[in-house]
């Protein structure tokens, strides 16, 4: 039995001190020059271990994109199993990012698939309608669902007017609430989250009091030009309800001479750390 | 390199007399008893190997339900990466349906994972724009869009009214038209496809009319309520442009005593031919 997730968060960011989640996206021509003599499935292994170890006891949360280790097929996939069960022993919060979306009963072979491989929770496509998301959430995971991405032509879609007023992604938004409300922890948090980017701020208010429950999943901070303002729109009235995610700024950071390439990701899960400290205290 | 996809599925169509497609969906507990003693990837593999050889030379393509096969973790997606190589060897039309959709560098990733494993073209959603589906066509692949699915409650999201008078599957008809246009083949179609569910026929002729040119990946036919008269709504004039997915009834079949189950599916495959070609003929 998978404890709750959203108060599962809460206490491992309490814990932790701040709400940062670290993306693990590892591509190959970006690993240390350490691991070049590995085959790429052994050396993505190595590189999500050296930073899974680097950010214990700074990051509550570590994010799986799923992709880069699909890349290379079902040895990739064992290396992301891998990881995932090395994420999980040292104690932090998992997140598969994996943006599956299907109807029901294959809505329900992927949750079996994440519950196996380890995973707290997952990020989901909402276009096929609530009975996609809630096999995810009926296996115990938490869900991420995309509400409002990062990317700059994500407007073709989410920014559309429907004839009541609302975008679509406010329309996503208020499915998410409505599906979230069976879904609510202790900790007053639904276990039904969102993926609202951090570039978006001037939609966050509306969408954050459209979700007053749910935890956001805010990548685009930072590389992608989301600022502090922009992450401190999307906190609730008790200053939480956030998780924000940083990738190539955490795990490629320039190390110094002779620095190791663990000491100097390690440094950058601190700064991060501290520097989202700072715009939570706003 | 890949051939042209929409050629490719043109050319197969009419060489295998019908424009069917078998969804290979294996669960476990629906496998033939002969299977039984297997590990579950080796009893997928064996299942869909089985299933390839008995639809070889009846159907022009097969569809992969990804997530079937993923629930038995990175074995499953082992199998699922020898069985597409045997449809391939066979001659078959693969689509990996898949559903993925991210932005444009996960995406890259899941199109060098698609083909890499021998697919012509794969599923996705369509929810974070343009730049999330254009990299599966760079990578040389076909793509079929979800615009319309055959899930009840997929209306919460897509039958949704937009300000301009569209439906939300309707923006997304428009968008995968748009995409489209660069991608027609010497055929007249375009790798640009979309998935449109047959249940929903009362809209399939708006859609097919704002969709001239992209093929129409149709499930829900027969099991689900689809009848042959929502089939032919999504018929372009020249009575082409559609490729209908049966999956349960074809790969399920109730075999006849002392009936081997590739005897029974392949006379399942034959049957669901003759019953397309006459839906077709009209």
């Amino acid at each position: 039995m998978l404890p709750h997730f959203a108060d599962l968060l809460v206490q491992s960011i309490s814990k932790a001190g701040a709400p940062i989640c670290v993306g693990l996206d590892p591509v190959l021509d970006r690993l240390p020059a350490a691991l070049a003599s590995l085959e790429p499935p052994q050396a993505l292994l190595a590189f999500s271990q050296g930073v899974i170890d680097a950010i214990t006891g700074i990051a509550p949360a570590i994010k799986f994109q799923s992709a880069c280790y699909e890349r290379h097929g079902s040895a990739g996939v064992a290396s992301l199993e891998a990881a995932i069960s090395h994420a999980r022993a040292k104690g932090l919060v998992v997140i598969l990012d994996a943006k599956r979306g299907d109807i029901g009963l294959s809505s329900e072979h992927y949750a079996a698939s994440a519950v196996s491989a380890g995973a707290h929770a997952i990020t989901v496509s909402g276009y096929l309608g609530p009975s996609g998301i809630s096999p995810f959430l009926a296996a115990g995971l938490g869900v991420f669902v995309l509400v409002r991405t990062s990317n700059p032509d994500s407007d073709v879609i989410q920014a559309q007017p429907l004839a009541d007023g609302r975008s679509i992604a406010e329309l996503m938004a208020d499915t998410v609430n409505h599906l979230g409300k069976a879904h609510l922890g202790a900790q007053g948090f639904s276990s039904v989250g969102a993926v609202v980017g951090a570039t978006k701020a001037h939609e966050a208010q509306a969408l954050r009091a459209r979700l007053p429950r749910a935890f956001f999943l805010i990548p685009g901070y930072g590389a992608q030009g989301g600022t502090a303002a922009d992450v401190q729109a999307m906190l609730t009235k008790a200053r939480g309800g956030i998780l924000v995610t940083a990738s190539r700024s955490v795990i490629y950071p320039t190390a110094k001479p002779n620095e190791d390439w663990r000491q100097a990701i390690h440094a950058a899960a601190v700064a991060f750390s501290r520097e989202i400290s700072q715009v939570v205290q706003g």
